[in-house]
């Protein structure tokens, strides 16, 4: 199974592809898509989605998880980060693959196996993860997390009914 | 000129269309997207742009204007705007037409004379300044407040370099 992850946020939104084989993981690629913002409102989300569209045609993932981010202090930021995330909802709907969101604590739980984890921390932890990948910029790096944790609860979930234990907490043993 | 006025919001967004020909307005349409809320948020913001996107089809507007709907005192319910804003500005850039933002402050003036007028006062004068529109519903009755916002900056902007009177005052005299 192919996974992406997306980190959205409207100057630059995070993405980052995994090839899930039951619990083995290994790197795809992973970048950022960024918008230009000299421009207005409407062109920059455009410019969102047609990026993360060449992205979903390069890599075809099978199944897409989103950074469920949380509102900022600032209203005028969460506005922003609302339309940031709607672009990367709605381009995998588009797609016609379905979205899984993740809260950050839960996407740090499962990579790093503490939801207070450090962005260094995540970054670290996904480097082991998928050995051999090298991060585009610290919004990958977080994409590639939010892949790996949707790809664990993916593998884990059916081990759920077997008693088996909390697949978020698998991961970090 | 044909304006289509859009007021965004994920459980509904209102739209209007109008013709303004000049200082001449006439109403064509209006109406709002619904998406379902027991569908999960990619599905819902689908659904907001298939919606809007047929509207467009059949109304093929030139010109778009979205109220700058202002952030909400809740963070959850700000970032859901953030989203329903997204899709009513992306629609109009995919149809390749531009699209202006308003403040609702602006479009009360704009309309009614008063940037604090009530909603049913907005209402009662949208249907006061296109004779014989039936009102969809209540975001409707705003999207084409907004339409006629825009048509009255756009009518009136040449205007400002002929020292005229203030456009968004100019329609309430």
């Amino acid at each position: 199974m192919r996974v992406i992850g997306l980190d959205p946020g409207l100057r630059q939104t995070g993405w980052g592809v995994i090839e899930a084989e039951g619990s083995r993981l290994s790197h795809v690629a992973n970048g950022v898509v960024r918008s230009d913002d000299r421009l207005d409102l409407a062109k920059r989300l455009l410019q969102l989605k047609q990026g993360l569209e060449a992205v979903f045609a390069t890599h075809a993932p099978d199944s897409a998880a989103v950074e469920e981010t949380l509102a900022n202090q600032n209203p005028g930021s969460t506005l922003k980060l609302g339309m940031a995330r709607g672009v990367s909802l709605l381009v995998p709907a588009l797609a016609g693959i379905e979205v899984a969101e993740y809260l950050p604590m839960i996407v740090k739980k499962s990579v790093v196996g503490t939801g207070h984890a450090k962005k260094d921390q995540v970054e670290m932890m996904v480097t082991r993860l998928l050995p051999g990948c090298s991060i585009a910029a610290p919004d990958a790096a977080d994409a590639l997390a939010v892949a790996i944790c949707h790809a664990h609860v993916r593998a884990t979930g059916a081990a759920w009914s077997l008693g088996r234990a909390d697949p978020l907490r698998r991961v970090a043993e």
